[in-house]
């Protein structure tokens, strides 16, 4: 983000001999070595980079003449070492940025310059200019997060498919880029996992030309390899046949699966935003090392998908097969959560997917982008959609919240908010160090566990994905909540003295292993507080305590719940009933058909009747291992 | 059907060790010879019938406890010579009967026997046994038909093909009772063709067992292959991979693309009633005929259908795959029409699917069975499914006929009545005939081509599908419409001097080569009158001149109508409005959800809307390729 704009693309129509326009339109000045596909774009190489950087007029030019999306690469003869690279840097930006890193992809020639202040670079971009010059790089500056562990694993894995990756981004190019074989335009969506349930999203939208894969969850609830894994098998389609996968969140039942597709065949490329995939891959290690030698697969698994995989952002439309644009959006749902936007054919048919979606206020993150140059077919999550999902304003929530956590610190107890690891507790944790530093809240601990530390050095590294308002306050060092004084880490529940304070727990319905210890901490003591985000699923310990259960049995180890019980689920992270009808609202004008899936067969009917009438369009809700025609 | 009772079946759960059970309830006297696979039935040969026909009720028996088809064969080597058959039948016959023909099935040791006479026959079950045991062969008995061209030739086929069908029904047989191979019962509906339109309809029933392909139709009406074939291509279920096709009934539309799946790999069989095959017999032969070098087929195609044909009767479960039973129940549409009731896995969901049906009274067949043991599932034909598809009763329709047909001739005039082939043209000429015998139509002419003479003759060769009087009445020699002193045959209408009298012309829509010829001879002279019997579709001559327009133009020639035009949907071989939802009604206690096909989409949008509202079930359309899970 804080890059040169290297790259140029627009939304438009296709045009015919893209190649032959690139090199009509490229004056003699821009010194190209090479015009050759790289997956889902058309990379130029030059020796001379200065022209093009200094004219960057020219290439979005041809991007309105071809309607494809350009990138431009530094030939890789003009490269200084890598070794070199922080010296350049240094010479180049200020004293004070303080550059603490550099992560090198080869295969792309690019580099990562990981500072620790980053307002001034920003300010000046003739200082990225110069570095690239210098060293013939690709450069961008981030702001070096608090946990790299993650981000060094990933830089690991993609150097060392760096071979593979080179031919793979040309293969996947000539695929997207070739000749529409059949002059006919159809579309089909077959239902794999996640319709009238949740836990397993994934579906294959497929023309004559095409198979996408969108979504590829894993519903870890449940043993039954026919309620646990999309149902691949019910579709004609063999993995091999898919062309691209995109994935609209890192959330497990919407990406778990995706490392088993690997192990069995498939080697195409993955699409999702940076958050998405920096995420996915701390959830794939958890789960890995959870289940032990129950892991459907390793480590094994995670390289071939980092080796696969292209990054989108949002807004941009991109070409994933001859004849499907996708263009993600911003679903305001956890960090680089994305809406798709699919453009079948000549934009013969238009169908959007929300994947999860919060349409409503967030601490850390923009509403659910709505405004969709063209929608047909809308496909919407139904997690609430019944009609008792209606929750209270975040704005009366946020009252409850300030009253209910001062009565508790002020007689110095502790308060447990069980909450989603990637979503609501990055919602609360924000939420309460603001409320915190505004002075509505005493001062008290938020206690957060390692886990959830590492994710939030994902919104860190990624801070472009965050809202305006957050997005500035970090780069400027005015305010950061991720490293907020007021966050203090939880080592080991059962031994660990603690301090007045709200412990954000990452286990909504508390069925982690770990629950049983945390629930035995504070639920004794009266003067305590659980507030449960989520509305009670499963069955979880989290659902029998907010049915009302106080006498409790783990492990045929008996306890009483004697703390306070209280529900807040204005804080979640998916939208609510009256978010999901307002959503609807607005893009009314523009839908043929509504689709509903992810959210219980009850929900999802009553949804699918309730918009029916109120919103006056055919709503209908698909079961898995169906297949309708969208055109 | 006038034979003796060969074959016993029953409607009950499966049972273990079939041939283990046989073995076990099966006397010495038997004189087992064979057990075999034989199809959906298990093949019983001895060498001496005569006990298992005089006991027969040890047969019934082991039905009861295997729940499977039993037949009982005749052991080859103590069949007489074919040559020898007649004089046995000769024999025991009484004189009158008037043997003509007999035909014979060497591969099934059957023999069909004509006579003139049958009423004598079938009140003495002694006559049939004694030819059995005397000849060895499995005797039948029938009424001659007018025309035997068709029944020659389909006996010819399947003697020809004797060797190759021995070999058939073992395979399909060891197909059928093969173990299950997966524990898990599921199942979708695959629309291929006709939803959401008329013209090829066909769907695939698919289970984790079995495909069973249900009608395979053809569109004639548009040359795009698109919209011409059922959609194969988009399911992922090769040819090869269709355990078994069943057919409603004989019309083009559920049937005609048939030929092209044996002519690209299909090998399996084809279930349907015994008039269903010797009319779409007559259908293929139409079609290559009129199709000239542009048929998709030939004879070669046509030897395969009937080498690979198993008749069904009605109400009798028969296997069709280790998970799929069905029953054929009377759809009251054209003779031999069926609805089926699909019973999958141990009864895990009940599924019909009416095919075109009539539920109304009809001059030749019993009204549409709607009493099903369970159905969970219904899929209903909606080409009446607009709110305008009301016609008046048949009873009012049938004074307005007596009335507009006397008072033409009585001015010794012509009424050309458009009908389609099989169906209205039979309902119309049985009507007339009747109502000519009751004086209520003055003495005329009812005029037919010979293409509706050898579809009449289907009529009498199987008229134990017709309804009890009609058959009761053909039987007895009392009273036969079909070869009523009325009836006389067009020859050439451009030129044949023609009493008056009533055309029934076998084009509902005018829109068949020699329509113009019709049309000529009666419009010209404003005494004469057409009687609609189908409403307007397509761009045809008939939509033309029911909307109204009065000068046409054929082929650059121009010329007027001035001839009256009524229309009388009443008599048409289709449910109407207020009958399809009469139908639904009593099916709706047992019914969780209602899909249309067959019929225009405003037509099943309609019917739909109306259908989930009035009878509180959700009621739903599908499209062409969409996939929808029944289990
Ligand atoms: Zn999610
Ligand atoms: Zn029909």
């Amino acid at each position: 983000m804080y890059s040169r704009s290297f790259e140029s693309s627009q939304n438009l129509q296709e045009s015919q001999s893209v190649m032959a326009t690139i090199l009509q339109n490229l004056p003699k000045e821009c010194s190209l070595t090479k015009i050759e596909y790289e997956g889902p774009r058309i990379a130029l190489h030059t020796n001379k980079p200065q022209f093009l950087l200094e004219n960057n007029k020219i290439l979005s030019n041809i991007v309105g003449q071809i309607k494809k999306r350009i990138v431009l690469r530094i030939d890789e003869t003009i490269r200084i070492d890598e070794s070199e690279v922080q010296k350049v840097a240094e010479k180049h930006a200020p004293q004070e940025s303080g550059i603490t890193e550099i992560l090198f992809d080869p295969a792309l020639g690019e580099a990562t310059i990981f500072v620790k202040n980053i307002s001034e670079i920003i300010k000046d971009e003739k200082i990225i200019n110069n570095i690239i010059l210098e060293s013939g790089w690709k450069i961008s500056f981030k702001k070096i997060p608090k946990n790299m562990v993650t981000i060094k694993n990933i830089n690991k894995i993609i150097r060392n498919a760096s071979d593979y990756r080179i031919q793979f981004y040309k293969r996947i190019g000539e695929k997207i880029f070739r000749e529409k074989l059949d002059p006919n335009i159809e579309a089909n969506l077959n239902s794999l996992g996640g319709f009238a349930e949740i836990g397993r999203s994934s579906m294959i939208l497929s023309t004559n030309e095409s198979n996408v894969l969108l979504d590829c969850g894993m519903n870890i609830y449940t043993k039954d390899p026919l309620s646990r894994f999309p149902r691949f098998d019910s579709t004609g389609i063999k993995l091999s046949e898919i062309d691209a996968v995109l994935l609209t969140h890192a959330h497990f039942d919407h990406t778990g699966f995706l490392p088993m597709l690997f192990k069995y065949g498939y080697d195409g490329p993955v699409y999702c935003t940076e958050p998405t995939s920096y995420l996915m891959y701390i959830l794939y290690r958890e789960y890995i090392r959870h289940s032990g030698s129950e892991a459907h697969y390793t480590d094994k698994e995670l390289e071939k998908i980092f080796s696969h995989l292209i990054h989108l952002n949002y807004n941009i439309v991109t070409d994933v097969s001859p004849d499907i644009k996708v263009t993600f959006y911003n679903a305001g749902h956890v960090i680089g959560s994305s809406s798709f936007h699919l453009h079948i054919g000549n934009g013969d048919h238009n169908f959007v997917y929300t994947g999860d979606i919060k349409f409503g206020k967030s601490s850390y993150l923009e509403n659910a982008v709505w405004n969709f140059p063209r929608v047909e077919t809308l496909l919407i999550e139904g997690t609430n959609g019944g009609r008792e999902d209606s929750y209270s304003s975040r704005e009366d929530a946020q009252e409850r919240l300030i009253e209910v956590i001062n009565k508790v610190i002020k007689n110095q107890k502790l308060i447990l908010m069980p909450a989603q690891l990637i979503g609501t507790s990055q919602e609360l944790l924000i939420t309460l160090d603001m409320l915190i530093k505004q002075k509505k809240i005493m001062k008290c601990k938020l206690y957060i566990e390692k886990l959830v530390t590492e994710i939030n050095s994902i919104h860190e590294f990624n801070v472009e994905f965050l809202n305006r308002e957050l997005q500035q306050s970090i780069i400027s060092n005015d305010y950061n909540p991720f490293r907020s004084k007021n966050i203090a880490s939880i080592l080991d529940i059962t031994t660990q003295k603690l301090d007045p304070g709200i412990i954000i727990y990452p286990s909504s319905m508390l069925n982690c292993s770990y629950s049983k210890d945390y629930l035995k901490r504070i639920s004794n003591d009266p003067g305590n507080l659980i507030i449960f985000t989520s509305k009670p699923t499963g069955m979880t310990l989290g659902k029998e305590i907010i049915d009302g259960q106080r006498k409790l049995s783990i492990n045929d180890e008996d306890f009483e719940i004697r703390c306070a019980i209280e529900t807040m689920y204005s804080f979640n992270s998916h939208s609510d009933f009256n978010q999901l009808n307002a959503y609807i609202s607005r893009l009314r004008p523009k839908l043929r058909k509504i689709l509903v899936n992810h959210g219980e067969r009850s929900k999802v009917q009553n949804f699918s009747g309730y918009s029916s009438k109120v919103h006056n369009i055919s709503t209908q809700y698909l079961q898995n291992q169906e297949s309708i025609k969208l055109l």
